[in-house]
C-alpha cells in the first residue's frame, strides 16, 4: 500500500527531481503536482521526455486543490512563498518537507540581512525541524515540519559534523569554506551568465562575502557547539550541471581525524569516508555523501573535501530520505538504487 | 629585424602555446624548437593544424644543435631536466627564461620536501630572477636566468600583491588560497582521471596538503613582507580546458582595498582591477588578470579573487612578457592582440 | 532466489555499467567478476566508489575459475578474445551474452575487410542470435549465444525498423547515416585525441569511410528486406561522455510515418517515438531508445532521428535485457528504474 | 590612416566578435557602434571585460547617428531589420556587410517559404554579391552590398565548391548535409533549451526538414552549376560554444579528390586540405576552413569533412575578409594573427 504523496512547484529542476525519484518508489505514490504558472497543464507537456509514465499524466493543478488522503506534501516553491503557505498546510493536516530556505534557521534578523524579508511566522519557524538527516534523525521522525537544507549547508555540514560534535577540537572563531556548484543549483530560470555559450569553459565566485547559506550554516554550527563560530563562505559555479563539492578549512588540535570521522559516520548509509579527494562525478544522481578528511601539519589545519550532488542529497534526495522518515517508511527507499560511477 | 629565440620541449601544451604566440611576434622569430622525444619530426607531425605556417616546418632537434645565433631560449622542460641544463645554456651565452619549478624559489629543503629531489646547482639559483613581471620587472630587464611563475602562484601572488606591499594590513599569519584550475594545467601526458568521459562533469581537489607551488607563494610573500606567513593552500581541478581562479582569504586591517589595489596597479597592461568576481572565461587565451577584491565586514576577511588563463599569464604568456622585457622589447609585444571575450 | 551471473571484462566502462545494474537487479546476483589484467585485486580497488556494496568486495578472478553454478556471462572483452572464448563457455554450459563484436554478423570475409581478421568459429557464428531485443525477442529467449549489438547499429536500426519491416517503402539502396557519439564508446583506454584538454570544446568524425559498424547494420537491414541494401555511415565523436544519436536518410515512398512507427513500437517499453527530435541527455543513464520520424516533401527523404545511451540501451543496458529474457525474466528488470530527464 | 567603420547590433555575439576583430585591425577603427536596445550605454557596460579598451567606452547609439565619415558598416541585425535598413544606408553612401540572412540568395518566394516574411527590396537584392570570400572574391572587391554567408552555407559550400566547379563530377540531384554546429550559432538570447544545465552533455537536431540555410546552399550551388541540385540538410548542436562540422555525402565520378581539392584551394591562406578529419577545436577562435575529402569505394560516395567557426569564418571573420576586400586592403588584415591550437 503506497502512501500519497504531493510537490507544489513541480515544474522547476527539484520538482523534477522528486518526480522521478516517486516514480521509483515503491512505497510512495505521487497524488498531487501542483504548479501556478503551468496549471492545467499535464507534467509532459513541461517534461515530454515523461511520456508514456503515468506520472506524466498528472494534471498541474493549484495549489488549494490538494486532495486530502496525501499525507506530505513537498515544497520545491520561492522562500517567501514556502513562508506563507507552509503553515496553512500544516493546519490542514498535511506533513511538510520545505525545500526552500524558509525555515531553516531561527534567527529572525537574518533573513532580513540575508533573505531581505522578515519573517512572517516565526512561531511556526520555532517548530521546524532542520533535515539534516543524519545529524537531526530522531527529531525528523517526529516531525511535521521539516526544513530541507540548503545544498551548500548540506556538503559543509557533513563535512564538518564530526567536529561539530567534537567542539573542544576547534581552535579557531572562523571558519573558512569554498563551495564549488553545479549549475542546476541555481535553477531553472534563465539568466545571461548561465547560457551555455557563456557558461561553458566558464567559472566564477559568486556573492562573495553574502550568500545566504551562511547563517543557515552559522545556525547549526552553533547549535551543535555553543561556540558563536563564524563561517567565511565563498561560492563558486563551475560549468557541470550537477555536482558540488566543499572544501572546508579550520584550524583543529590535532587528532585523529579518519578515525573520528569513520567513527561519527559508522553505519550510515549515504555518508561515506573515504581515503581520497572524492570527484563530484562518482556521486552525481545518487544521495550519498564522500568526505574526505585531512590534516595539513605544516599549518595545523583540517582539511575537509566533501561531494554530493545538489540536487539529490542536497536536495530533493535528501527531502525524500526526510520523507522516509516521516511516514515511518524505511530511509534508503528510493534512494539506495541510484550507484556511483566513474562515468 | 627578429631576435631569434628558441623553445626547448616544443611538444607539450606551454611549448605549443609559445610556438602560437611567436608565430604572431613581429620582433621574435622562433629558430629552434627542440625536443628529445619526437626529434627528426617535423613540427606539423605532432600539431599538424600548423600545416602551412613555416614554424610548422621546423624539425624538432636535439637539445645540442642549438645554433649560436638564437639570443634566448624557452624551457618548457620537466623540473630536473631545466635544472640541470638551465646552467649550460647560461653558460653557452643564451639568456633562459625557465618554466619549469626548478629556480623559482631560494629555500634548498623544499625542493626536497615538494618536489622530491635535491637541488644540484644552488649557485645558479641564487641568481635566477623570479618572473612575476608585475612585481620584479626592473630585475627582470637585467636578469639572465627567469624563473617563470607557476600557474597558481601567479594568480595568488597577483591577488596579494597590494597587501604584501603594505604588510602591516596583514593580521593573520595563515592565508587561505583555494585554486581552481582547467586541466590543461596538468600538461599534456595522459592519465585515467583526465580521460574525457571521466573529467567531464566532474571537480576534484588534490594534492591537499602538499601541492609544489606552496613553497613558492610562500617564498615570495616572505620575500616581500619578512613576515613568516604560510599558505594553507587547497587546489581543485575543474572541467574546462584553460582558465584559473584563485580564492585567497585572509585578515586584514579595514581599509580601502578598491582603492588600494587600484592605485597598484594602476598604469599595468596585463593587469586590471574589476569590479566584480571575474568569469575564468573572460580571460581564457589573454595574457590578462583580472583581480576583484574585496571585503567581508562580518569575519574582518579579504577575500580577493583573480582569474588568469594557466597556460598564458599562467605559463607561456607570461614567459613571453619576460623575454620581451629581457631583450629590451615593448612587453606587451606579442600579447597585446589576445582580446578578453564572453563567448 | 537469484541467478548467478558473471562478467568477463568487468574492469572497462561497459564492464562497469553492468556492475552497476546488476547491484540494482532484484533476481541476479553479480557472483564472478574477471580480468586478466586486474587479477587478484578487488573490484572497489579499480572503483573507489564502489567501496561499501558487496560486489565491490569481489576479488578480480582469472576466466578459468568461473564458478559452475553461474548461468550466464556477459563478455565485455576485446573482439578476439571473445571469438576465442565464447565457445568454450558454451562448451561448460554457459549462457552468453557477448558485447564484442565477434558473433554480430554471418558474413565471414567482412570479418577480414572491417576488423582484421578471420573468424576462427565460424559454426559457433550459424548459432548467435542478434540481441536487437524489440526485433529478434522470440529467437532470443531461446538462444545460448547472444551477440549484443553495437551502439550505432542499436540506434541505426532501431530508427529504421519500421521501414525495414516494409522493404516497399524503401526507394534507394543507399542509405546515409551519420552518427554521433559520446566519447565513452571508445572505452575506456587512453588516447592523446581524448585527453580531456584536447576533447572538450571539440568534436570530429572518424574512420569515415570505414567503421566496423557498418557491416553490422547491412547484414541486420539486409536479413530484414532481402534487398541488398548499403549504408553511408560516418561518425563523428561530441564531446559528452554518454549519450548517441543516429540521424538517418534514405529516400522512401511518401507514407504516414507517425502511424507506420507507432504501430510498430506500440507496447514496447523502451523504444518510444516521440514528436520532436530527441535530446540525447534525456535517455542517458536510462534504456530508453527514443526515435522521432519525419518526411521532407522537397527531397522526398524520410529523417530518422533517433537517441540512445550508448552505454546502456547501445551496450550493457541491452545486454542485460537480453540476459532477462534467456533467463526466463522480466525484460526489464533491473532497467525499469533509469529514468529520463532534462539535467 | 585608419578606414572608419561601424556595427549596427553590437551587443550580440557576432557583434562582439566584430569588435574584438576591430580591436586588433591595424588599418580599420570602429567609429560607431549601434544598438537599439542599449542606446546610450557604454559598450564596456554590456561586456564589462571590455574595460580598458578604448572602444570599450563607445557610446552606443541608435543608428540614425551614424558619422558621415564612416565608410563601412557591419550589420549583424535580425533578418527583417536587415532587409530594411541596408537600403537606406546604400543611399546614404555607406558601403555594406549585411551578416543577416535578408540579402543571400536572390529566388523570393523562398524568404516567405523559410523566413517567413515577403521581400520587400527585390531591386536591392539583385545588386547584392554573395560573400563566400574563396568564390566570389573578384565581385566582392566591387560591391557595395555583400549579403555575408551563413555559418552552414559557408562550411559546406566551401566543402563543396571543387566539386560544384566540376559539375559533371556529381552524379545525384540531392546532397546529404548533416551540419554540428557550437550553440553560439543560436545567439545570445536565451532560452530553455540552451540553459546550461540542460545543454551540457546534452545534443539535439532540430529544424529537421526545413532550415534557412537550407535555400541559401541551393542558390549557390545552382548558381555554380546550372544542375537543379537539392539539399538534404540537417543541423544539430552539440555542447560547444563555438566551432562547426558540415559532413556532405554525395556520389560522384570516380576521381582524385584530393588532387582536385587542392588544386581549387591552391594559395588560399583560409582555406585548407587536410588529410584527415579536422578537428573543430582546431579551427576555433580562427578564420581558417579545414577540408577533408575522401572517397568510398563501396558506395561510390563522396564524403567531404569541412570545420569552422561559426562566429569566425562562418560569421564575423569572413565579414571581415570581405570587409578588407571591399576596402581595398589586404584580405587577411586583422585575422592572420588568429592561430590554430589543440587545446
Amino acid at each position: 500500500m503506497s502512501v500519497k504523496v504531493g510537490i507544489l512547484g513541480a515544474t522547476g529542476y527539484t520538482g523534477l527531481e522528486l518526480i522521478r525519484l516517486l516514480i521509483n518508489h515503491p512505497q510512495m505514490e505521487l497524488a498531487f503536482a501542483g504548479s501556478q504558472s503551468s496549471k492545467g497543464k499535464r507534467l509532459k507537456e513541461i517534461f515530454p521526455f515523461l511520456e508514456g509514465f503515468k506520472e506524466g499524466d498528472l494534471i498541474l493543478e493549484d495549489y488549494k486543490e490538494i486532495p486530502q488522503d496525501v499525507k506530505l506534501l513537498f515544497l520545491a516553491l520561492p522562500h517567501e512563498v514556502s513562508m506563507e503557505i507552509a503553515p496553512q498546510l500544516l493546519e490542514r493536516g498535511f506533513k511538510v518537507v520545505d525545500l526552500s530556505g524558509a525555515y531553516r534557521f531561527k534567527n529572525l534578523p537574518d533573513y532580513e540581512t540575508f533573505y531581505g524579508f522578515k519573517h512572517t511566522h516565526p512561531e511556526v519557524l520555532q517548530k521546524a525541524v532542520y533535515g539534516l538527516t543524519e545529524v537531526f534523525r530522531e527529531e525528523i521522525k517526529n516531525a511535521d515540519l521539516v526544513a530541507n537544507p540548503g545544498c551548500y549547508p548540506t556538503a559543509t555540514l557533513l563535512a564538518l559534523y564530526p567536529l561539530l560534535k567534537n567542539p573542544d577540537l576547534i581552535e579557531e572563531e572562523t571558519i573558512n569554506v569554498v563551495g564549488l556548484s553545479g549549475v542546476s543549483g541555481a535553477g531553472r530560470g534563465l539568466k545571461q551568465h548561465f547560457h551555455f555559450p557563456e557558461m561553458t569553459d566558464n567559472m566564477f565566485a559568486y556573492k562573495v562575502t553574502m550568500h545566504r547559506h551562511t547563517p543557515e550554516m552559522e545556525f547549526v554550527a552553533n547549535s551543535l557547539t555553543r561556540k558563536g563560530l563564524k563561517f567565511r563562505f565563498t561560492p563558486a559555479v563551475v560549468p557541470i550541471d550537477r555536482g558540488m563539492l566543499s572544501i572546508v578549512t579550520l584550524k583543529v588540535k590535532k587528532t585523529d581525524l579518519r578515525e573520528l570521522y569513520e567513527e561519527t559516520y559508522r553505519g550510515e548509509e549515504f555518508v561515506k569516508v573515504v581515503d581520497y579527494p572524492p570527484k563530484s562525478k562518482e556521486v552525481i544522481r545518487t544521495n550519498y555523501c564522500f568526505v574526505y578528511p585531512s590534516y595539513d601539519e605544516r599549518t595545523q589545519r583540517a582539511v575537509i573535501v566533501s561531494a554530493i550532488d545538489n540536487l539529490v542529497k542536497g536536495a530533493s534526495g535528501q527531502a525524500l530520505q526526510n520523507a522516509n522518515l516521516m511516514l515511518g517508511l524505511d530511509e534508503g527507499e528510493g534512494l539506495r538504487g541510484l550507484i556511483p560511477s566513474a562515468v
